[in-house]
This record gives C-alpha cells, structure tokens and sequence, in this order.
C-alpha cells in the first residue's frame, strides 16, 4: 500500500500514481488469477448464479404500476425510477421536435473498483454479476454498484458488499471520483459517481468477485458482452498518465504520444474548452417533462410501450428469480432498444500523435444539453428512413470500415439492470481521410485531453467513456 | 500582438501566456490612461450617460405583462426573460420547503472582455455603462455584455459594439471561454459565457471605452460600486498563472505561493473533486417551475411582488429613458433584493501557504444543485428571523472581523441590468481561528485550486468568483 504523507505538510499530485497505473496497464498477466484460472472462475461463477428471466404482462409487476392520471410506471415506495414521458424542442438535428418515453432515475449511485495492489501491481476488484437485461447473464462488473434506493435498503435485501470502502473512503485513497451521465436518450439527467478507492491488503475477494490487473481487464474487453458498461465507465475516469517506453507497432507509439500533455495537439486545451464552450451557446434543447400517457407515437399493449412504427426501444416487463442477488426474486420494467447500436470511434495520427475525432452530441436526458460522443454514435435500424443527407455523418463509413483499419471492434452491452439486450457494437477505426479541419459538430482531440476532461462530470458521454477505455485496449 | 503558432505543427499551452498576465497585474498605471485620466474619462462618460430611471406600476410596462393562466411576467416578444415561479424541496439547511418568483432567462449570453498589447503590457478594453438598476449609473464593465436576444436584435436597437470580437474570434486568441452561472436564489439557470479574447493593434476603444491594465482594474476593484459584477466574473476566469517574485508582505507572499501548484496544498486537487462529487451526491434538491400565481407568501401589489413579510427581494417595474442604450426608452421588471448581502472568504495560511475557506451551497437555480460559494454568504436581514443555531456558519465572526485581519472589504453591485440597487459587501479576512480539518460544507482550497476549477463551469459561484478577484487585489 501507498504510504501516506506525513501529516502537517502541504501535500501535491503523487508523482508515482501514473506509472503505478501504468504498470497495472501492462500486466497482462495478473498476480491472482492466469487467464486459465480466471476463466474457470468465471465458468464457476456463471454456473453458480443461475437466474430464470421471462417476459411478463406490464401490469403483472409486484410493487410495479401506472399511476392514474399520469400514465406513468413507477414503484410503490416512489423510489428506484420512474417510466414518465419527456416532450423536446431543438434547433438542431433532422428531427427538432419530438416526445418519447424516458427513465427518470434522479438519484446518484455508486459505480466502485477497489484497488490493491498485489505484489507491487495494482489489481482491480471486480465482480461477477448476473443483471436480468444481460444476453448472457453474468459479466464482469464493478466492486459496487448501488443507486442511493440500494444501499438505502429500500428494497429490504442484503447490504450491498463493499460499500463502506466508498461511502468512507479516505480522500487520499482515492483515485477517481466523479459525477458521470449515461445514455442520455434513455435516462433523464441520470448520473453516477464513478469511484476508484485504493484499500489496503486486509481486504479480500469474496465469492463472487477476483483481482484483475488493468491490462487483464482491457484484453477482456475485447470480448463481445463480457465487461460491464458500469466497469468501463468507471475504468475510463482512471487518472492515467503518458504511457512509457516505445509503442512495439506505429499505431502503439502514436497513441503513446497522445497520452502524454508534452507532445502537443491540433489544438490546446483552452481551445478546446472554448469549442465546446461555443457547442453549449449554439445548441439550445428543451426537455419538458410530460405523462407517460401524453406522450403522441407510442402506445401501451399488454408486454410493452412501443413506438408505433417499431423504431428506437420499447418498455417492457420482466420477472427475475434469482439465487444470489440482494433479493431472490422481483419483477422490474427494462428498456429493450430495437437493434444493436454503433459506437465508433475515427482516429489518425497528426505528426506521429493520435488524434481521436468526437462529436458534440445533444441528447434530451443530459443535464446540460450537448456532450462529447464517439465520431458516430447511433443505432442503424433508427435511420432505415431517415434521407440519406440526414444520416449521421461518417455512419456508412464505419458500418463498412477497411478491416486493416480497425483497432478494436467488439460488441458490449449496455446496462443490465436497466436494458434488456442493449448491445452497442464499439469500433476504433484509423482513418487519414478526415481532414485536420474536422466538420463543424466535429473536433479532433488527444488522448491526454480526453484523460484530462474524464476528470470532470458531463464532458464526454457514456459511448464515448467506454471508447476511451478501448483505445487503451486497442 | 502574440506570434501564431506555425501551420503544420502541434501546439501547447502557451508558456508565456501567465507571464503576461501577470505583467498586466503588476502594471497599477496604464500605458493609456493613467489615474488621473481614467478619472477624467470616468466622469466625462458619467455625464454623458445621464438615464432617467423611475418606478411604474408593474402592469404599466410596455410590452411587458402577466400572463393570464400563470401570472407570469414576460415580454410580449417571448424573449429576454420571464419572472415565474419556483417551488423547492430540499434535504439540506433550516428551510425544507418553500416557493419564490424567480427569473427564468434560459439564453446564454456573452460577457466578454477585449485585451491588447500596449507597450508589451495586456490591457482590457473595458467600458463605461449605465445599468437601470445600478445606485450610481456608469459602472465599469465588460467590452461585450450581450444577451442572445440583444445580439439576434429582439429589440430592434443598434449593433452591439466588438461582438464580432467575440462570436468570430480566431481559437488561438482565446484566454478564456467557459459557461459560469449566476445568483442561483434570482435566477433559474442562467448562465453567460464568459470570455477572454486578445486582439490585433487595429481594435481602438469608442466613445464609452477604455484601456486599462489588469493591475488598473484590480486597484479600481477596491472602490464600492465601481467594477461591475459582468466584469468581476470575466476577470476570474482568466488563466492566471503563480505570482513572480517574492510578496511584499507575509499576506502577499503567501498568496503568491498558493498561486503556484508546486507549493502543494491541504489537498490535493484529486481531493478537492472527490469532495465537490461527494456534496453532490449528499444534497438532493428538487426545484420545480410553478406558476407566478401559485406562489404561496408572495403577493402582488400595484408596484411591487413581495414577501408578505417583506423578506428576501422584490420584484419592481421601472422606466428608463436612455441617452446612449440600444434603444433610448424602456421599460422592464427588475428584482430589488431586501438589504445588502455579505460574501466573505476567511482565508489564512497553512505552512506558508495561504488557503481559501469556501462552502458547498446549495441554491434552487443552480444547474446542478451545488456550487462553491465565499466562507459565508447571506443577506444578514434575511437571517433575523432565524433562531442563533441556524443562522450562516461564521456570519458571526465576518460581520465584525478584527480590522487588522481585514484584507478587502468594498461593496460591490451586483447586475444593474436584472437587480436594482442590488448590493453585497465583499471581504477577504484572514483568520487562524479555523483548523485544518474544515467544518462539514466547507473546505480548504489553495489560490491555485480556485483557478484550476474556475477554468470549468458550474464549480465557483458568482459571489465566489468575485472574491477570487478581490483576493488578487487585496
């Protein structure tokens, strides 16, 4: 464990936080578990947590139900969230004016990796978690992830494991904190705060959690549906450094620059505050809560709210069993999104330092109107009818990318305990055809200036958080 | 005029960037004016602008009126702002509950400041305005204080001098740029941009403007009522860098030390987010837009919106006849706060290192809740009522400090185009009384952490921001 400064002195940055993160990066192998012996953890873990998950009339849900003048799901206990109805105006965008279902989820959770260090590596504790939205059960989570309704105990069940390490960390261990948005067309102003915590060697794994080095977890990253969004979100606000050494292949040492503040960029970090400054002036959204029930283009069957041309997601009901959750069985509303979304990420290299290209991106849930998303962030099945000229920019490019091209490409779910079989295909792809000139909408940032604004709350988006923990894989 | 970065290359942080600004704040004469000329230009423009401001009964205001359902008061063009009604529920502080008007101007507006190099020193161009509401007139304000409405012509006045300066600058010119709010107990999430922009030889000041260093400005600072609140806040935002040389005074040099990072501080900045996420997740508060005429303990009366008890501010209707506006005749509400307020920073040294004592306030017009407010923060009139135990933690002690501790103590307006005669008395007090573990809410920043976080929106509030102006003052 890190020593702490004497007290009575003035204390700074710890100079060794990045290169002890750093080393975590390259330690593929970890000092707990060999691949070998985390996949059979991981086998023993699936098999161990068997849920039975079905589909259930909408009006069958224990605890679950409409209110009457509203039209609006919620909870009994008034707690957990709310299916309302959001009406919006904008001035940007093909479409300007529209209502839809949202989830109202106002309260904060806790998104937490403790981290140990483990023979002079630091080693993330993460979890086995079975979410009933997941499409293959359990993948790997965070160490905690409660909302304030969880480890409240609203629900009467079993005190969240781990939790204390966050609510009571002590601020010099703690190496992440802050305040993030999630899918901002799904979630009404949802935050979480995403933890990082180092604890001390008398903390252990229990039973459904192991040690994994940084570099374990983004090489499992790479495989469809197994890191959780709620463990990537949180991987992404680490406080990582300028990478060391010689990258082994271009592209390597390209995003190696990138991470380090002294190469430089297209643009300085003034400039690109001042560019999303002018994004935030530009853009003007209006979200206007409304009933469940006033919102035009949806309606209500037995099993779901649904759009009534088929498009963008549905509502629907499901009733869990379960044999180690903090309850053994309930039934909750999930959101079913209609096809699989594309997260995708263009990136170049100006001057042998990678530049990754986003997009200031309006969403009706965000607290404050635009964030930073991937290049092209969109469901591909929302835009069968949309105009050619009006489908996003870069979109037919990354849906049929060169394959020399492309760094990382993997399908991951999205949050299981709110969507039901949300998948987002995420790609980092090299492209030298977007000029440095990016379009309007469009700003070509480092690596480092990403690291640097994922240490404050609503610059980039949830897509974009999971992108970042990808290159880092990639 | 600062030398472009070449074409072709990555760029950095400019490092001469707070060299120069710091030469600006040491130059108490200007290269343009010096005092007695500035004074002889004040009290020439002070002639010049003679407006004739006079109350009128509320419903006497051209174009403005209540709307029939909702009592709210607006303009007929939909534009500038409208007073509504807020209703609040909180968990935190002696009051739970409770409604106020409150005035909902959702643009985002453009306070801007124009520097250039005169004789190897920054200057500002700043100008001489009359705001309806301020006590005296003319105060000194920024080159640009533009609403979105005043820019897109609603009212049909003439071009806003230098906006081009602004709306079109050149990314590489910009010092500053960055969303900030304003009083969140008046004002439903407003927000300005708040800008810095350095511009060529070929920009002279007009009529009501003036050049003056930033070291002229702080110096004016120190006179009540002169600097205005649109200035105050743009100065904060600058990207000060440490101080130079050794202080002149134990105050001075223990200011310049926590000016500069590398002198460490209490907490590291680290700390300080994870402290602001936690405030954000312990607070819960609900603010709802309500009807003006569903405000219970409001009333409305020929001239005036009140407290029944006479509480907290009014709303007031005023005509103004102009000689140098936009437009030469007006009216428009304004809100009249009861009493002057008080926002105090106790500051004092931990190992040489001087430190800020702020407070995480929770206001119901706040974009997020939570913002970083002075020490204290009051209008004491508003706290007569209240029993001893709830009244502002150290109000006490800031409105009767030991005058040998006293580091700034002005009063100062607050926005003469929104409040009428709406003003706080400033003060910097240095007080060793309290310890380094700071009360819950509070906590100790160094000079260079407000700077830091200043460069973001929604971290410092308007009251807070001044202060850090007022502290490079003192």
């Amino acid at each position: 464990m890190h020593p702490v400064v004497e007290p009575g002195q003035l204390r700074r940055a710890d100079p060794s936080r990045s290169s002890r993160l750093e080393r975590s990066l390259r330690a593929r192998e970890g000092g707990v578990l060999d691949d070998a012996g985390f996949r059979a953890w991981l086998a023993d873990r699936r098999r161990a947590q068997c849920q039975e998950v079905r589909r259930v009339p909408l009006t069958s849900m224990d605890r679950w139900g409409f209110a009457h003048e509203t039209g609006n799901l919620g909870h009994v206990s008034g707690r957990f969230f709310t299916v309302e109805g959001i009406h919006v105006t904008t001035d940007c965008g093909p479409v300007r004016e529209w209502a839809q279902p949202i989830i109202n989820q106002p309260e904060i959770g806790i998104l937490g990796i403790a981290v140990r260090e483990i023979d002079g590596v630091l080693h993330c504790l993460v979890q086995a978690k079975y979410e009933p939205g997941n499409v293959n059960g359990v993948q790997l989570s965070p160490t905690v992830q409660a909302t304030r309704s969880n480890y409240t105990r609203v629900h009467g069940g079993a005190e969240v494991p781990y939790l204390p390490l966050f609510r009571e960390a002590e601020p010099s261990r703690v190496l992440a904190d802050v305040l993030q948005s999630e899918q901002g067309a799904w979630f009404y102003r949802k935050r979480n705060r995403n933890m990082v915590v180092e604890v001390g060697d008398d903390v252990e794994a229990g039973e459904d959690f192991c040690w994994l080095t940084l570099g374990q977890l983004l090489d499992l990253l790479r495989e469809d549906d197994l890191v959780s969004m709620d463990a990537r979100t949180v991987l992404s606000c680490l406080p990582y450094g300028g990478g060391e050494g010689e990258g082994p292949t271009p592209f390597a040492e390209a995003l190696r620059r990138s991470r380090r503040a002294e190469e430089g960029g297209l643009h300085t970090t003034t400039e690109v505050l001042s560019w999303i400054t002018g994004m935030h002036a530009r853009h003007e959204l209006l979200a206007r809560r409304i009933p469940l029930c006033a919102v035009a283009d949806w309606k209500r069957t037995d099993y779901e709210i649904a759009h009534v041309e088929g498009r963008y997601f549905k509502v629907v009901a499901v009733d869990v069993v379960a044999n180690s959750r903090e309850v053994s069985s309930w039934q909750q509303p999930l959101l079913e999104p209609v096809g699989t979304g594309i997260a995708a990420l263009l990136v170049r290299e100006f001057h042998g330092v990678l530049h990754v290209l986003v997009n200031a991106h309006v969403e009706p849930g965000y607290l404050d109107t635009v964030e930073l998303a991937p290049t092209v962030q969109a469901t591909p099945a929302n835009y069968a009818h949309v105009p050619a000229g009006h489908r996003p920019r870069f979109l037919d490019l990354v849906l049929d990318p060169d394959p020399a091209k492309v760094r990382f490409d993997t399908v991951l779910s999205e949050e299981g305990g709110r969507f039901l079989h949300a998948r987002t295909r995420y790609l980092v792809v090299e492209d030298e055809s977007v000029p440095a000139q990016a379009p309007p909408g469009f700003h070509w940032l480092t690596a480092h200036q990403l690291a640097e604004l994922l240490q404050h709350s609503h610059y980039i988006n949830v897509q974009a958080r999971t992108l970042f923990a990808c290159l880092l894989a990639a």
